[in-house]
């Protein structure tokens, strides 16, 4: 059956150039579970490809033709072939992170083609301290970052014991828990009049540049409003940006990062914040390259309904950009640390003082800066509207498993893209702060460079708050 | 520099689908040389891609758009990354020749994006006994496969103690042995009138569909000249296929075949023919679907300057074809090698007494099956021409070596199309034949069998030989 495609998803797949895929991914690590035997990963990787039955999510492809009088559709793929998407891969000797690092840039450069499903999914073995990992890739005309992530998180069980258990891309009986999967299909084109479509709407109205709308957004860039009222430096991370990936990761204990926070009065979203500054000015001086003027970042942040004005169903969903100063410009960390929380509270009071229209706009920019960027543009916006993009997603605080094996960690890859070279998005799991830093390797180099700077410091606001 | 793409490599690009991808293939295992490292296959990999400067062959991609008014030219690519086009690469435990295989049949089965220069190579570690492994992709519209592996080859030394030797993607001054290249790129687009290019033409004429020549081709499809004259029944290869691929790679000793072709007054080419008849009945038996007619193969054979009238330059490139009766209708080996031999020696005759042109047009089918299938279908041909394509490209006789490591087989993998869903490539190397099946998975189940039943009728004919 032929379906239409949302004119935001649509938008992502028009906006999609070789320079500039439009997939989010997922690095997940396992530890294989007790008595696990030596073809445990083969095994693993079978389950994963034998599914009974593909959910309709995962397989259809976008289509455009004579037929559908050129319009982009949904068709489902008539010669599906799961062995395409779920796929069993090996590291390189000696297997360090650095290899898997190495092949997650590899995977995530390579756009998806539209003529097949828009996902892969690699069942990796050769790690050499034995754990197993998965790197999965969604395209955002599918679902965005944050569903992708809940939807690989909503197949696991926190019963170590519990087997049987489905892949992310099976289809599933609705009530036993595959709300993401649901949600993902719900945000694309089946739902009627509801809260994430009218956001959606919006983006896509953007897109077709109505008068208002761009109006409202280029006042606010042009700083006519609080939220918005920052001067972003330009910085290597704001150029055009080619096809090539480089993805770091690495996680810290959110006790750590909690106890800084509770030591200097700040909140954990801060000090993650602190940590990407204070990184990232290392990175810039070292570089030489070190702007005058602070750094800002856009840091989305969850809407309650009354600000999104939407409807109960979906209304956690919405999300709403606040431009955070990152007092680059100060040498002291514990200075930028309260510059930051500073900074991060004018913004939301900014935020809560905005009409809902501006935040929903907001929210727009957030999900789709590569429809906005141009259009920014044209309304004679050169300066960067903000430097990075840097998103932190709570994720489930307990252990999980899929059919015992342990989920040791999950990092995302998300999108760089023209103008904005480098992100950071940041999920807790398990009392982990795990950073997925993803960025184009010509634009950005020595990506990895940036964990070394992260771990230090997160040591020298722990020295900073005394703790 | 924007160059214009010939008619021929046009085709292969406008006759691409996603079940049709038109991508030659070459495996080749090698040695690690005397003391390699434990970081040997890295350091192999980084030699591969660290070449100093890319061939124009491998920095150009195809290109359409206002610009060039809608025709397809090559473009180079100015963002060229060498890192996504030479990949380290692993296989999973227990790293069998399996692994192996099963990797090559899925990387074989993805489409080149024309966004990129249309080649890949994999250097892949991992197997379990130590060899190294190369698979290489390159796109038929840059070159045919068995230039594919003369280029691969052309790098190669005799001399296992040489050093300092090229990747084959490296550019060359044109005296130390870059013929391959050379030949590679000359046959595209930059000479002007020769012989390749005569030939070429031809094809490209027939897409075109020139009343004279469609009219000299089907007229031999009808069964009205000798070389032509064989009925083809339809079998399961005969149908339309998918785009998933199975790989499957095996050698004999030359010595082995050549002894059985002494005993019994046949060649090489007629021992290796019987083989795949053999082998072909077998599997067919087992599936239930061996039709009463035998198989008919399209053999490409090599041309003498005289047949095919071509200038002496490139002459030795000219190729034409035989149909071949596979006897699978014979129970007895001896029987099938007997009549396999006959109806070659009828096909050559019918060959030698064909006019050049018709030549030509044969040869011009053996390069571009996909290209003129559509054609034959609307000359009311419904009935399978020939149900499979059995190739046997001559490689260099002597060891060879890269680098010190030396090459111990080298295995090609070709392109399955609508309505010829196998395709047999056999490459002769350093005394070993080695056989590739390239199928579509789909249509062509278990194809890894065929393995089992080549081998098992190498023994079956040194039975019948008495050898």
């Amino acid at each position: 059956m032929v379906t239409p495609i949302d004119p935001t998803s649509a938008a992502f797949l028009l906006a999609e150039n070789r320079n500039m895929p439009m997939h989010v991914g997922g690095l997940q690590l396992f530890k294989k579970p007790e008595g696990a035997g030596r073809n445990y990963v083969r095994e693993m990787f079978e389950e994963m490809r034998d599914v009974e039955e593909i959910a309709p999510l995962f397989l259809k492809h976008p289509h455009r033709s004579l037929g559908t009088a050129g319009q982009l559709v949904w068709q489902p793929d008539e010669q599906f072939d799961i062995e395409h998407h779920v796929r069993h891969s090996a590291l390189p000797k000696p297997g360090r992170v650095r290899e898997l690092l190495e092949l997650c840039s590899r995977l995530h450069s390579t756009r998806l083609a539209w003529e097949r499903p828009l996902w892969e999914a690699h069942i990796i073995e050769g790690l050499r301290d034995g754990r197993v990992a998965m790197y999965t890739k969604t395209h955002h005309a599918l679902v965005d970052g944050v569903s992708a992530m809940r939807l690989l998180q909503s197949v696991l069980s926190t019963d170590p014991d519990q087997r049987n258990m489905p892949a992310p891309w099976g289809k599933r009986p609705s009530r036993s828990g595959s709300k993401a999967v649901e949600k993902a299909e719900k945000s694309l084109s089946d739902i009627p009049v509801q809260a994430l479509r009218t956001a959606l709407g919006i983006t896509a109205e953007a897109a077709g540049m109505p008068g208002a709308l761009v109006k409202t957004l280029s006042k606010g860039l042009r700083n006519e409003t609080s939220a918005l009222s920052l001067y972003a430096p330009r910085t290597i991370f704001n150029q055009s940006i080619t096809g090539s990936r480089r993805f770091a990761a690495q996680d810290w204990p959110v006790e750590r990062l909690r106890a800084i926070g509770k030591a200097t009065g700040t909140t954990l979203n801060d000090v993650v914040l602190a940590m990407c500054a204070g990184a990232m000015r290392t990175y810039l001086i070292e570089l030489d390259a070190l702007p005058e003027a602070p750094l800002v970042a856009m840091v989305p942040v969850g809407l309650n309904a009354k600000q999104s004005q939407l409807a109960s169903a979906d209304g956690g969903n919405a999300v709403g950009s606040v431009m955070v100063q990152l007092a680059t410009d100060l040498h002291d960390p514990a200075d930028r640390l309260a510059r930051i929380h500073k900074s991060m509270q004018d913004g939301k009071e900014g935020l809560s003082s905005m009409t809902p229209v501006q935040i929903l706009a907001m929210s727009a920019l957030g999900q789709a800066p590569a429809i906005l960027t141009p259009i920014l543009r044209m309304q004679g916006i050169v300066r960067p509207p903000y430097n990075l993009i840097i998103s932190n997603v709570p994720g489930p605080k307990t252990t999980h498993y899929w059919n015992g094996a342990q989920l040791l960690g999950t990092y995302p890859l998300s999108i760089p893209i023209n103008g904005m070279a480098l992100n950071i998005t940041c999920t807790s799991y398990d009392g982990h702060m795990a950073f997925g830093l993803t960025g184009c390797r010509r634009t950005v180099p020595h990506l990895q460079r940036l964990l070394t700077f992260l771990d230090d410091e997160v040591g020298a606001l722990e020295k900073a708050a005394g703790v």
